[in-house]
């Protein structure tokens, strides 16, 4: 399914997955394992040397390793095999180092915490990149009015900028989740066949220490080896940030949709254009961003429902994590570069914004000229007076103004220029560009890192 | 994730979803449209031979399709752009004619459908040779005894051959469901930008038939570009089956335990093999069966989920399937493939299933006893006198047997030779033996390629 | 959760699958298995008659019964023990013969198989009077022009009548499905403790047949205690159902949109009002079937993960199921209640649609114009000039027709007369109405019952 | 599905996602607004007390609420309107602030956060009982043998206490999600009908903070109505919960089986009881938690699809929550409270424990055999030396200590005294202990309210 994979997923995170890292980073913890045991003195540095020497991956056959793993049953078998071999090739005695104390699930969990880690770091940089995007936009259309829909229906008048700011909100969390999670995920995997290291006897905890500061992994209370919450969260954390890219696709393609107008993703060569139709352009980041979101939940799922795993180590339930979670962190990172490509070109059309304002005729400001009416008669007279007045609008296509204002019962209250004030899209936003500012004040002292002060 | 692809999948399967048959399956359906239109008369018989001289995979540039298609959004239209070029090459007239009044659904559709019809029929042929192994099993142990099990716990004995029945019974089931999807399922897609095939005047339905034809496909009553429920289908139907799969997997890891011991995938050499500990024999077969059926739920979801597609052809949802749909297609073939062959050479150890009944010291029988009884007490007061009985058993880790004979409230109505008889596991069978016989009746007359007479 | 069965649910089908009906169903077949014992002659009919009498929910204490459950684990055990009672009140011998080789699944299984019977009949006649709608609908508007819409942008012309074919399509799959899985579902469960049903001795068979009759269920080869694949299916079989009922609900909510306003939801007193915005109306019907279509997926793939079952009757799965299924069937229930409600009453604004098929100002002819072009010069000529027309009047914000009228290169092969034809919607809608008079029909006989002929 | 509420749910959880409490919740939301209206000076006192007087449940009529929400779409508008009548009828004038300035989602929305927040302190309080249990057991367990289990086989000897370890050391982590989780989850929600407190002028964020320290709810940057990624990740970090859980069920299941029976669920005057095995005791609590753990990732996964809301407030998305995170919190908090019933009196057979060390007839020291004699002879060696032996004690039934002690190639390094001591399961656990004790450190300071020092 490589053919696809461009279009789905983000070039650098989709590395990082690929099947030449995946068993680079198992290398590594081999590598790893033999230097920590050679500094606490239970293998031959010697050995040690001779073991880093051939964890490189170029020196493999991948294909022999994935046809030995249909077997064996992982791919950690037939890969330390290949390596032992390679080692005895140059160090007959370091040859019996290799792997020494550790079990498949040792290198296969710690070689994907490694994965990980290093996708964590790419898109957290992404959340940056796009949370100064927001920023921008935020402060750009602080004023800019639009319609508030809900329902899916015209309700107020809003502002452009909170729409932003809320994007923006949900981010923050996005980020503090991911630095909670990381820090329990992104921890060593290191028990032996079953979870006691029993086979380096009472040196077993030397060098689970000794290896974690060799990966720069914390080093957890015990092994985890059926314990799945620290991946699982991995794969929720990500879900939520999924869901929010897949809330701003959707909203793009809705604001998109010719007879709204108000959005569009930027134009590009090649970018979103038909085979047969020439003038259309379509949303391809929303569609892989809410492709994402669609099939993100029930891969998820698939990761919670995997945690039950039997006894020391699990049969099945580990398994179908192997594809599950890579898939999960491409589909959010592929989600975050469409997002942020759709974004930072985003075409922002606020002439449209204030012409479909008034597709209702004034209706969009029943609400504020129920409540300024309200402050004289009460909510529920003016609740029916306005009914009234809406209704009539609407039956004989004429502006709520021209209706309101030949309405006695109103104009006892309201004099003509008080209504012609409700209909003004800025006079009926109420807080909004405080609460833009709350958010926008979480970013006044970003770092270019993207370290919030 | 090539690497544990031949891990998961089946071999055939692999190939029908490979990025080159993907494309070779789009490819089909451009040359069956040239070859149809000129069949009718829309096209020069000329060009449709350029165009199907052309439609080869091997002369296609994967990656520069791959590549466009981040920005396109499918990969249809980089796919016909170069068949364009290269149609062009040979014959410029022909070059307008490739891809006429197709949209890049209807391609990417149907190519879908072109392999979906390839995979069913290799599952259907795994299924019939699953299903002769099970009838072979079945009639084998048709009198083994074993323990029946219910919620984890012993609870009266069975036979093994209808423990066999019982996973035959749902392939016949599963079965029968294939074949009524695939009707619906294999049709072919074709509709055009809007789904009315305008740009084919009022040929179009004329143009749909020979295309039909061309490529053996059901010609629908008319598109289905955003009614997914056909393909929804195709993920529902194979998930019941993974479903099925993953229950067996579990008996036989459960049956495989060491304690249990009753039956054992086949040996190989390295199958199963502990990288550290020399006597033990994993089940690969029963891991990769458990994770497809921890696996396919979740992504069955999402083609559900997927369903909801906007309007004439909808954003997101269809490009949600398109991993997606493939990855069940693969993961259910591998699922099958695997349990052929943990069945097929699956070692049944009839004497540990005597010894099992035996762990109880007699109580899987008490409900045996308790029926004994009751025919002569009744049903309250024998469950009292079997219950107190048992739990004298227990308490004084003796058999019931023993216990039983030394009450005279049981000896007054069961002389000891009957008491001795209960405990024989084939005297409380019931109608097992009949229940077999009725699921292998569907069987007796099997044909070669498994349809049922 | 009461408050909302209203909202989400169908009355009917929301009966069924109370407390009350759950238990009667169950007590129904206790009273079943008496009476069909007392036939074959197995208890006296006394027995029989005794148990019957007492088999009526509204004899039992629910709240015990719920209380029971906690520490018993089902349903079953406290509600047999309640039956006994009761029926020892009236004949101490009888009580005896209550649940007479049963096990608790038996009769929650097939209680359940009850419950779905009578559902799946309510969901069938109201598919029926769904369809009925649609047929109308789809004749009325067979030649009403309406934007085709891919990506969710304007695509080209269409006609509304084929838009609703397309929904009325996928429910003649739908129909079909149904039937097929009722055949495989709606069968008995009967196998006692360990599926042998041992405790009756050689007459097991007799009693499942004699029982089967009585309930008019069919008798399945053999129990299926821990065979899940039937009741799966009626999840996926709805899942697939609610999935269309979705989609429709999707395409009313995105064609009521304010802008757009294509159709509405009709009108009713306290339908779909604001709280505040008196001119608000929400499309509650779509939200209902939006909220349903969103949620079956996910308790879907629970139904198919709790396949997994072990052994004769599994641990943990088959209680997955108790709350699982029953909530399918009502969601779609409910979906599909509400989608009649908003179909039979669907104000169709047939101007709206005109109007916004000129939305482009004539774009969405550009492909007509293509094509009528290509004939003339070729599909890679036209298409350069009309995308170079397309643009101009984007550019120009003119319509297309008169910058495709000022264009010598057009005009040299289309004269004004015809350019003129070409922005006709029903000029461009190629096969459309040939598509939807073949779905109608399917539908040419069908009988007041939803009986096709 | 109340009759099921009893064994699924916790007493306390169950209670606090009632009807009446469900909506005593929202009308709390409509009292606190009052008073928080009064306070700032927005309405008269007496308004806010009339108001007030009338926010209680018992004067509602519920059945007329879930008759009127069928058409409303929710059940805030029905419930708004008993109030103002109820408040009306007391006081005209304050029937007029009743829900000044709110929206119905803001009613909704901030009643569920009530809801969870007692919910969530219910969950805290016995992850720490159960954390407590799970110390003991850990300390009394420390040195306890049993068998390291791996892919459902026996791999190698450990410790029962580090078992119990590694489920506590998950606790301590879920524990931490939970606070995190709580302090972006529990905030108020409150910005009328489009996000921007309109109606309020420019009092609207006096209000929301007046209101939020009414309710001692945190205030959020800006309202999130359509950002629903803070109710999400209730979902997510309880589902990371119950996968944990049901982990746990099943080890328990596991070892509970007759073959195995190293541990059982407790007895109790109807628990588990079969309804014709006397003998049998059913892990009901194990099956409960299993259910769950198979049911919350697909609801889990509606709650992340359901996250793609559009605009400023959703349609079906927020719809589909309604029932989905109740149903969440209360499964999980009923599989919480049945894994304290089962491992508060777990019965735990340390004698049983040992014995099945034996199973293998020593091939379960195989590992510890091959490391011994690695010192000596190298890995490699040693691993077909003692491969060898092991197989030949398989064949022949006989232990593998009687066949080494045979096998001069070992005798030459291992001296029979050394043989022996290598099948003492307390010889070969490595570090286990050290692991425990790490667990155990964390908890050494553990208050009474559970909060870890």
């Amino acid at each position: 399914m490589e053919l696809l994979d461009t279009l789905f997923g983000a070039d650098l995170v989709r590395a990082i997955f690929s099947d030449v890292l995946r068993l680079q980073r198992m290398l590594d913890f081999e590598a790893a394992l033999a230097k920590a045991q050679a500094k606490i003195g239970i293998i031959p540095s010697s050995s040690a040397a001779a073991i880093a020497a051939r964890c490189r991956v170029q020196q493999f056959d991948l294909t022999a390793i994935a046809r030995a793993a249909a077997t064996s049953g992982n791919l950690a078998i037939p890969m330390i095999r290949q390596l032992t071999k390679l080692v005895a090739a140059d160090d007959e005695n370091a040859a019996g180092h290799v792997h020494w104390g550790a079990t498949s699930q040792d290198v296969i969990d710690t070689g994907l915490v490694l994965q990980l880690r290093d996708a964590m770091s790419s898109i957290e940089k992404d959340l940056a990149i796009l949370s100064d995007i927001l920023v921008r936009l935020a402060k750009q259309h602080r004023d800019t009015p639009v319609v508030a829909r809900t329902w899916m229906q015209h309700a107020v008048p809003t502002l452009f900028g909170l729409q932003v700011a809320g994007w923006l909100d949900a981010f923050d969390r996005h980020r503090d989740r991911l630095k909670q999670m990381k820090k329990r995920a992104l921890t060593l995997q290191f028990g032996g066949a079953g979870g006691t290291l029993a086979s380096l006897g009472d040196r077993g905890l030397d060098v689970a220490e000794a290896l974690a500061r060799e990966l720069h992994l914390a080093l957890p209370e015990m092994p985890w080896h059926s314990h799945r919450d620290r991946l699982a969260e991995v794969a929720t954390t990500l879900a939520l940030l999924s869901g929010t890219l897949g809330k701003i696709a959707r909203d793009i393609a809705l604001q998109m949709q010719t007879e709204i107008s108000e959005v569009s993703e930027p134009a590009a060569e090649g970018r979103g254009g038909s085979s047969t139709m020439p003038h259309k352009r379509n949303p391809v980041s929303a569609a892989v961003a809410l492709a994402a979101a669609i099939r993100v939940p029930g891969l998820t799922s698939t990761m919670l429902t995997a945690m039950v795993q039997e006894h020391e180590r699990g049969l099945g339930g580990w398994h179908a994590e192997w594809d599950t979670l890579p898939e999960i962190v491409q589909l959010t990172a592929g989600s975050l570069h469409h997002m942020i490509e759709a974004l930072k070109g985003l075409e922002i059309k606020t002439d449209r914004m204030l012409e479909n304002l008034e597709e209702t005729q004034g209706l969009i400001f029943a609400e504020a000229a129920m409540m300024a009416l309200a402050k004289h008669i009460g909510r529920e007279a003016a609740h029916q007076l306005i009914d009234a007045a809406s209704h009539r609008a609407l039956a004989e296509r004429r502006h709520l103004r021209s209706v309101l204002v030949e309405d006695v019962a109103v104009t006892r209250y309201l004099p003509a220029a008080e209504i012609d004030g409700l209909f003004d899209p800025l006079s009926y936003i109420g807080v909004a560009r405080k609460f833009t500012d709350r958010v926008l004040a979480e970013h006044r002292n970003v770092s270019p890192t993207g370290e919030r002060g």
